[in-house]
């Protein structure tokens, strides 16, 4: 009885021009965030469910991957890199230099409904800096999704940016603190519902005044100054927060990213835990797709394990969405080449000569197999361009006796005779 | 009431020093393996209970972590990648070329005892090149191998070859092949017990003759044309399996390998799937740690899922253990540098201006990042020392002015002033 080779719903197979154009992707984030000083940690998958839901455990719950090892421990795959973070925090503690600068890319398990096109093991790439509460990392953030996302051929890269805490002392000045979470709640769908019906929903709890108020802060567009000014105003005057956005808006003009950078009071990261500057990101042409790296500043992440407050600011990419985003803007290559040289294999007495003529090719860093039997040209040249290989050598006793090699370039199906390894080391070179 | 910030039992966490180290050779195997032409893919990590462990389940069951998932599917993480290499190739097949060379790097767990040192989540690193039974893919496997080692700065490889065919001709000319699973298992240990306990191991079950024939195979020594003569007068006399075994021999002569390639009889892989070629690899001056590559040639990989046979050969890298084993080689890096340049923060008002310079250096790939505050001099430079991070930058208004900055050698403690970024960025780059 055969088994259905058949994957997990919301599971899937990484196929060679897939998982090829991923890897690329991620090399480049890596490259990025090294540049920055960045460094990569990793954590485990599974963990203790304490550990990652704490001890109640909230609305995530029914998502998570949680059961019984065999050692009786209540155990949960990590649904996220941050809850991780912040255990690994407080626990490596005494080993970490601050400013602790980290990046951290991996899979992630939900076990979300998948009728919305989610799947239930993604990637999740995660960069935060935990140490003083200073302008200067904001920005640094800041400047390195900006890089990063350039580095993948990216343009017209927006940062929205906000800041949750003077939201909150506006919401002060208004008398509605208590009505926070409602608002915070309402406000965080407004890209997506539009201004109509975010006013239909603050109305229902808000007064009529206040709710106003908040559509007006939360409206305001313009140039950054522009902007600033009116939520300075809005809020009932300047202050930390104010000024720290006045700063970042500074900083990205000295170095040349104030295009990049809007202020956009609309943001405000939902319920999440942040406590300073919010943050999401968009691209040109694909908005729709929504942010594809959101963040921001919090007062403290390792609360739940450690009395000793760790303050920071991070950001978070989907890497599947944001793959899927660059796709829609560059195309995806839908097959991705093995090999630059197929060494063919026109005599199997030459099999030792096509071994050596790969393993030279190779010293100088030019991708090549050898096929490995003497079927007929034809269907090794197949072979070759099925699987995206653009040049293939051909080589009998005469050609071995000579040092020479003939090179087939398969797209054009032209064929250069007689060269040596050094000369087809330089064409595939170009 | 705190949570405490505990891992699992047999599960850790990647500091940034462990992970930059781990990343690095994982870039450099990647690298080795696509200038062989193999391709990566990916596999979920949860997968269909009956998939990874066949209707009924064997010996591994007991370590694989199972269980039941919200939509109420048995379910169970991957214990390794060869299996789910098998699934996906027969749910793959269609849109696969062959020969199909793939390399997969990724986590697997098991719930072993940890005891022995072991790990419950570990990094795999396997290699299959799927397609017709040639000795050109098998040789390719053997001189990957070899390529991917010395690309991690491993000296004196050994692998160790021998034809699980081969033995079992071997056993049917005794007369014994009815305890063919019996000597696998027993033969398997000769390495770890030594010749007297085999031996007396076999002669529990095996004819006295047949038992000093099968210690006289195993135990074979020399050079690679002198044992194969063994060989093939035990097997009774030369075949297809024998000749496979004299071509690699001759291909691994051709190519400048053959001082690593060493025909060793004793190698059967135990009860694995094998059915041709076997291999198991040592580095020497710690051949004690055990074999850091292993595996060999299967006829069907696919048989669980699918009708249509799919033969192969690969291999198995234990990450962690050659990780460790390269560690005691080569001695590991303890701290690794986050950053190759600090920008240190002399006064507030200039923050723009180190980030322009921070900017400036990324630009010419040097990595870089500002302190976050204007703190002394001293804890900067602490901070950087502490890091790894080379040099610091210092700059003031008069350099800023002047178009210069200051520049330290924290190992040193030497200061060389007034340097231009061109300059600063020739230094660093020696």
């Amino acid at each position: 009885m055969l088994i259905e080779p058949r994957v997990l719903k919301g599971f899937r197979d990484s196929l060679p021009h897939q998982e090829i154009h991923k890897k690329r992707l991620v090399h480049r984030l890596e490259d990025t965030f090294s540049r920055f000083g960045f460094v990569p940690i990793d954590t485990p998958i599974l963990e203790y469910a304490e550990v990652l839901l704490g001890k109640g455990g909230g609305e995530t719950d029914k998502q998570v991957y949680r059961f019984t090892d065999h050692g009786g421990r209540d155990v949960a795959m990590r649904f996220d890199l941050t809850v991780p973070f912040a255990r690994f925090l407080a626990a490596n503690r005494g080993e970490l230099a601050l400013p602790f600068k980290r990046y951290h890319i991996g899979k992630v398990f939900r076990g979300e409904n998948t009728q919305r096109g989610r799947y239930r093991e993604f990637f999740q790439c995660d960069f935060d800096a935990v140490g003083p509460d200073a302008v200067s990392t904001d920005f640094e953030i800041l400047l390195m999704i900006h890089a990063a996302l350039s580095n993948l051929g990216a343009r017209d890269i927006t940062i929205h940016v906000s800041h949750r805490g003077l939201f909150n002392r506006f919401l002060d000045g208004l008398g509605i603190r208590g009505e926070s979470e409602y608002v915070l709640r309402t406000v965080d769908k407004v890209r997506k519902v539009g201004r109509d019906q975010t006013a239909a929903a603050l109305a229902e709890r808000i007064p009529a005044a206040a709710a106003e108020r908040i559509l007006a802060y939360i409206g305001a567009e313009g140039p950054y100054e522009t902007v600033l000014g009116q939520m300075v105003d809005l809020a009932g005057g300047a202050g930390p927060d104010t000024e720290r956005l006045r700063a970042i808006g500074e900083l990205a003009a000295a170095t040349g990213v104030a295009e990049s950078v809007r202020l956009d009071p609309s943001i405000t990261r939902g319920l999440d835990y942040y406590t300073g500057v919010v943050f999401e990101t968009f691209l040109g042409g694909i908005e729709s797709i929504g942010s594809v790296c959101s963040g921001g500043r919090y007062d403290d992440l390792v609360l739940l394990y450690s009395k000793q407050a760790m303050p920071g600011v991070g950001a978070s990419i989907g890497l599947d969405r944001l793959i899927a985003a660059l796709g829609e803007l560059q195309g995806l290559p839908d097959t991705a080449s093995s090999a630059d040289v197929l060494v063919t294999m026109q005599s199997p007495d030459l099999i030792a000569h096509y071994h050596v003529l790969a393993k030279q090719l190779r010293a100088a860093g030019i991708r090549s197999e050898v096929y490995p039997e003497a079927r007929k040209l034809g269907q090794q040249f197949a072979y070759a361009e099925r699987s995206g290989i653009p040049y293939a050598i051909v080589c009998g006793e005469d050609e071995r006796r000579e040092g020479v090699v003939n090179l087939r370039r398969l797209e054009t199906r032209e064929n250069i005779e007689r060269r040596t390894i050094e000369q087809v080391v330089e064409t595939v070179r170009k």
